[in-house]
C-alpha cells in the first residue's frame, strides 16, 4: 500500500532547507504532494514571487526521478481556517500523512483525522526565506542558500528589483544575540 | 532552447482522447503544462469530480517518464475573461505554445502574444467527457473510453452514484443523424 | 445525551410543508438547527425574499416553546460543494443528525460521518415553494398553503409585486397528468 | 407595537459583560437580534472560535425564556462599510433600535435612519474578550469572567491549545497605570 | 439647485437608442451619471465587450459639451440585490433621479427613497443591443443602428470575430409576427 | 495621433497636489484617464471617503474644459498584482502613457509594454493626503491644501466626524527634522 505525504509551504523563494525537507519526506513516503500556499499572492513584501515562478524554482531544483514523485500544486488561500482542510483536499490527490511544524496546520489536519508528523529543521536561522529576501534586497551574499538553478533564475529576473518594487527595504542582519540581553 | 506547451481542460473525467492530446503535444515540446480548469467545481452535473480526483486520474494514466515532463496544475475559474491570461500566467511556470481548439482560448492567448496551435481531434463524438458521463449514469458501457486506471478509480468511488447526486439523469444516446432530418 | 437535528431549506417562502417537517424533527430530537440556505440571494425569480424576511416568516410561525428549540441560522452559498460541509459546520452549533431528502446533501454529510435521515414528504405537489410563487404571481389562491402569519407578511409587503420585479411571470398551473404515468 | 433591538458583537469568547448587555436590552425591547460579527473568521489570534462555537456559547448561557426572545444570527464581514447596513438588513428580521458604543456602527446605522442607543459598559477592563483570551493563554484565572456553561465548553475544547494554535502568545497583564512608567 | 440623473445600462454595444436616452435625460437634468453595469464581464455571449471598450464607445459618441455633463462610471455586479443600491451609491457621486424602465431597478431605488422616472423607448425592436449583436454575427447590416464612431470602433476591432469567440452563433432575424397574436 | 495618459491615485482626499499633477499631465497628453484606486474602500482610517465622494471632489475641482478631457474611473482593488494590469485595462478606455512615481506601478505597466513617465512632486510633505487627514482630525488648519470646492464638501459632510468614526486619532504633526538627512 503506497503512502503519500503532504507538505505545505510558500517558498518565497525556494531554498536548500525546503529541498532537504522534500528529500527527507521522500524517504518516508512513496510520493509527495507539495502545496505552494498563498498561490495568488505576488509582488508583496512577504510574497514577492508568483506561484508560477515558485513552481519553476522547485521544478528546476528536482532530479527527473524526483519530478515523477513530487506533485507540485499551487493552492490559493481561503482566509477561513474552518474550511481549509476541505479546501486543500479538493485540490490535491488523496494523501496519508501531513508533514508540518506549524501548530495550526498540525491541529487542523489532525482534527480531520490525518496522521501528522514533524520534520527536522535545517538550520532555520540560515535557511529562511525571510533572511534570504533580506540578503537579496540588502546586497549581501545569498546565492549559497538556494539551489543553483534558483540562484540563476533569481539573478535572471533581477530579484532585487522585484523585492524593492514589492515594498522591501534594505536592512542589516539581526544580530545573533538579539533576544538575549 | 527547450519549448514548453500549455494545454487547458476540465477532464470530467480524464479519457483516452485527452491522453492522446498529451502524447501528441509531448512530441512537439520538451515538456507540458496541463491546466485542470474549473478547479474549484465539483459535485455539479458538468463538473462532478474535484480537482484532486481529476489530478489523480491523470497521474495514474501517465508513465513515470511522462510524469516528469507533464506539470499538472489545477487553476480555478476567474469568470472574467479580461484577466484570464494574467491569471493563468500567475499560476504556471513560463510556457511558449498554447495548444487549443477553442476559439476563445486561442484568441485571448494569441492577443497576449503567445503562439497558438491546434491539436488533432480524436474521434470527438466518442472520446467526449459529456458522452462518458451520460454512459456512466445511464448504465451503458464506458470503461473502454478511459485509461484503465481511471476506469478502476471511477468504479471504486461509485462514479454512477456521484453523478446522480450531482444532478445527472439517465438518458439515451443522441442519435447519429440528430440534426440531419 | 441530547440530540440535535439539522435541516436545510431555502424557504422561498416558508410554507406548511416546512412547518410539518420542523415539527416531525422536533419529535425525534431535543432541538434543531434550521439553516436558511442561499442566504445572500434575494430579488431573483427563484429567491425573491431576503434571508431576513425568511427569518421573520419562520419566527412568526413558531410557538414560544418552539422558538427556544429551533435555531434559525442563515448561511450563504459557497458554490463549492467540496467545502460545503466544513462551511455549514463553521456557522452552526454542533449537530448530530441531518434530515434531508436531497441525494447530494445526504451524500456529502454522510461521507463526512454524520447520520442522515429522510423526512416524510407533505403533499409535495401542493406544499411547494415553486407552486406557491407561481400562484402568487398568477393571482391564484395561495394563502391556505402557508402559516397565517406568513400570509399576512406576504400580503403586507405586496409579494406579487416583489415576484414580478424579481422576474417571475404569471403562468397556468402545470396539468395534473404531467408527471403521472 | 413591539420593539426589536439589534446588538452586534464578535463574542470571542462570550462573557458576562455580553450577557449583561443582552439582559439590559431585553428590558428595553420586546425581542433582540444578536449579530455574531466576523462570522467566517476562526483560528486567528483575534477570532479563535468559529461562529458555530460562539453560537453554542451564547445559547448555553441563556434561559429558555430568553432563547425565545434572542435571535442569534451569524453575519460574515463584507469589508466594505459602504454596503454594511444593507448587508446586515438582508440577513436579519426587521429591527428598530441599534444598541452600540462603537462610533462607526452608530454613525452608519444612524445615517441609514435607525434610532441608535448606547449601552452601559460593564467593567470593560475586566469583562473584555481580549483580556480573557490573554488570561486563558497565559494560564491565569478566567473562569469567573464567563457564564458557567461557557467555562465548561472552553475547558472541554482545550481553549488554551486553540488559542496557541491560533497564534496567541502568553503575556503578563498590562499594569494598571499602563502607559504611565 | 442642480439636479443629477442616474442611468444604468450594459451598452453591449452602445447604440443610437442609448444616445437618445442620454440626450432626453440631459434635457431634464443638469448632469448625468451613466453607470456601465456588469463592468467586469467581457468575452461572453451577452457581454462581449470590456467596460473599457464600452467606455470608449460612449465617449466617442458624445460632443465635448456632453462629455463635461455625462459622468461615465463602470460598476461591477454584486449579484446581491439586497446591497445593490448601497453598492451603486458608494461608486458614484450623489444623484437625485433614477431613470429606468426596469421594474427591479425602479423598485429597489424607489424603496431606498429616490425619485424614479421612466424614459421613452426608442424603437426597441430595432435599437436593441441583442439585435445588433445578432446582426453583426450573422453578417447583416448593423452600422446604421450605432453612432458612427462606434461603427468605426467595432469594425476596427473585428467585432464579428469577437462575438464568435465569445460564443455567439449566426441566426436569422426573428420574424415580425412572432409576438403578435 | 492623440495620446492618452493614465494616472492612478486614492485621493483620500483630493488635494492641490493631485490637481497639479492632472494639469501637468494634460499638457503632455490629449486626454487623461484618472483611476480612483481602492474604489470599494471607505470608512477606514486610510480610506475614509467612498469612491463616489472622491469622484465628486475631483469633479467639482475641474473646469468644464477639463471635465471633457479627464475621464474619472473608480477601480476596485484586486489584491493580486499578477492580474492588476489586465484588471485596469478591462475597466478603462485604451491609454498610451502611465504617469506614476510608484516603483511597483511603474514596474508592472512597464513590463506589460506601456511607456511610463514620472511626474513632478508638488511639495509632498504638505500636499499629502495623510497629512491633510491628520490635520482635519486634529483640528488644525487644512482648508488651504485642497481646492476650494473640496474644502466646502468636507466641511458640509463633517469630515472630522467621519475620520474619527473611521478610526483616526488626533496627533501632533511630525517634526520637521524627522526625516531630514
Amino acid at each position: 500500500m503506497p503512502v503519500r505525504g503532504l507538505v505545505v509551504g510558500r517558498f518565497q523563494p525556494f531554498h536548500k532547507g525546503h529541498l532537504a525537507v522534500i528529500r527527507e519526506v521522500l524517504k518516508q513516503c512513496d510520493d509527495l504532494v507539495l502545496v505552494i500556499g498563498s498561490a495568488e499572492e505576488s509582488h508583496t513584501e512577504k510574497n514577492p514571487f508568483t506561484a508560477g515562478e515558485r513552481y519553476q524554482m522547485i521544478l528546476s531544483s528536482l532530479t527527473d526521478e524526483e519530478r515523477a514523485r513530487v506533485h507540485i500544486i499551487p493552492v490559493r488561500d481561503v482566509n477561513r481556517y474552518s474550511v481549509w482542510v476541505n479546501h486543500v483536499e479538493s485540490y490535491v490527490p488523496p494523501f496519508d500523512v501531513v508533514f508540518s511544524n506549524s501548530e495550526l496546520t498540525r491541529s487542523l489536519f489532525s482534527q480531520a483525522g490525518y496522521e501528522v508528523r514533524k520534520t527536522r529543521a535545517y538550520n532555520p536561522r540560515m535557511y529562511s526565506a525571510t533572511e534570504i529576501r533580506r540578503r537579496i534586497v540588502s546586497g549581501e551574499r545569498w546565492e549559497h542558500l538556494v539551489p543553483a538553478p534558483v540562484a540563476q533564475m533569481l539573478r535572471a529576473m533581477d530579484a532585487r528589483q522585484r523585492l524593492l518594487a514589492s515594498g522591501a527595504k534594505p536592512t542589516r542582519a539581526r544580530r545573533r544575540g538579539r533576544c538575549a540581553r
